[in-house]
């Protein structure tokens, strides 16, 4: 922080349990990963290599090892986790994980129909191995769940292990939490919450509309994911009430 | 320019009165910022770090730095100037300036209200510290001025001795002289522009369509501000009749 | 490819007849030349300097050759061809072509009116110069032709010696072979193809459901073109059903 001013509201500082800001990553160069890591690495808790982009980046363990440099974990996102599933190469998978040395991996259900039951297993299985966050929501934009539905599947897989579950976006914003047009569903959001502690949820918000829904909703400490790495220094003045957007919510408070 | 090509419409040459180009960096990295110069330096004149992202920027000496080597002046976005002015703490902002070494400064009251007296005392007392570019219209979309009420703010503003006063738009270009989404309000800037000379105004035009009905408005040396860094190049582009958008436009002209 | 993952679709090898990822540069520096080709040149087959970009971009030889000597063939967008063409200058552009040592150029007019005939000669003349890529379709929302014309259109261009003709969008993916909305005009699309083999056309998809539409219709090995450098990455995902939005498509292929 570069001024002082006066009563800003209270961030919580790295490494975080709340407030976390989780980027998306979806091809960034080795150069790129250096640029981000220069101006928003400070801001910055977790990055997730988007989808299955993993897959087809150069210089990947390179990659990898700029970001564990910066003392930034990261993880592969839920759809490669899913290809290798759907394709019965789960062991496959784990011992990539291995051999790119990740701390954390992502299981998720967003592409493929698999039984809840069997996503839990997934789950308490390579939480032996390594940190788990676990995914709710479909990436399938006809398939929408009531309220305590999500309750259900987010309690059962915190239960089976998971650090953080993360409610589905997508990159663009428009489903899972969000209706096609990328607004909230609220009374959905609102129903969660009366369950589930807010600090085990990432919720994903790649629309500033959204970072600023939840930032009033739950406070300047709110977990937020797929955040466009352009787009952490924006969501941070967001989060301290200096943008337009939330100027007036923090002021007095 | 690296072709010949016959007929093109006239460009104005740095430094500019009229055909500024204002960037909005909102927290490129040093070697962004190398990138950005290096490519559309030529093309730019002023830099706006936006709103307060300034605060949250690391290494921000060194990045302004790197503008000053180029030629090209920066300036704090005006919520910055809000964020201080509200928190009366208008003297520290008068440090702030005088500490990173800024020569220009905006004055905005898009974020908090004010007394449009009070905010053209700000506008002469920073004019005797830097040159004020000062700012009319909300960030809140329900808040619509008339035409008359423009013009009367803007004239002030000009008086109180504001080098240049900018028309509101956000990021996003979608409030202030445009609707919600982000047509021009054009009997609006019509109005205006019986009265203010187009010289001493920016029109902020982050979106394409914008820009383009500015240029054939106003002709290739209108003044537009919040052009996004990769933006820059394309626009020189539209003031010269080289894209699809303004092709027709300038032959024979 | 980083991992093992049985039964992905079949991808061509460059250097490509079909299944090609045509890259518009609309401004960048030769850094980030440099970090587009690190990332992404392995999956990019050509890439166009965006309409007359290339008449404002700073150090242009640099930068054609920082393509080439990735073995990334450049060329011209058609708007610069056009504005040399409609002030009489075509000779003036061959000789820039030459000095600039262009092996590729595209013949269109999406934003003058000439006779196909004479489009037609300039196709044959240039085709002895350099290797002709021609666009079809008017970047003009309201001048929209019925199938048997883009038809007609396209087959004359090949035989003129067009080497792959150019299925108009923009880069905002909003005119031509799609709707104001950016939707497909699916009716043209499926006509133009009974005609027209597939590896001939390069159909501009720069937005996501675009790309989707047409690997889900023609396969992976479409070729597509004015893709954002930054989504060369994303797209090699979808062609390899490793996206949501493709994951089920290839499934079981």
């Amino acid at each position: 922080m570069n001024f002082k001013l006066n009563d800003l509201p209270e961030r919580s500082i790295k490494p975080r349990q709340k407030g976390l800001t989780m980027v998306m990553d979806k091809g960034l160069s080795l150069r790129q990963v250096e640029d981000f890591l220069d101006v928003a690495g400070v801001h910055t808790d977790i990055v997730k290599l988007g989808w299955s982009t993993s897959h087809v980046t150069p210089r990947l363990k390179e990659k990898l090892e700029l970001y564990r440099s910066a003392g930034i974990p990261t993880y592969f996102g839920g759809t490669l986790f899913e290809a290798f599933t759907v394709r019965n190469q789960f062991e496959d998978y784990q011992r990539v994980l291995d051999e790119y040395g990740m701390e954390y991996a992502e299981v998720s259900d967003g592409s493929m129909d698999i039984e809840h039951d069997i996503k839990c297993d997934y789950i308490r299985k390579l939480s032996k191995q390594v940190t788990v966050i676990s995914e709710v929501g479909s990436k399938d934009a006809t398939k929408i769940f009531a309220p305590y539905k999500w309750i259900k599947l987010m309690q059962a897989e915190i239960e089976a292990g998971s650090w953080k579950v993360i409610a589905e976006a997508r990159e663009g914003g428009n489903v899972g939490i969000y209706r096609g047009t990328g607004e909230v569903r609220e009374g959905l959001v609102d129903e969660i919450l009366t369950q589930i502690p807010s600090e085990r949820i990432i919720w994903e918000a790649p629309q500033k509309e959204q970072q600023v829904w939840f930032i009033k909703l739950i406070g300047s400490n709110v977990n937020l994911g797929n955040i466009a790495p352009a787009e952490v220094i924006p969501l941070e003045t967001i989060r301290l009430g200096l943008r337009g957007d939330t100027f007036d919510f923090f002021l007095g408070k």
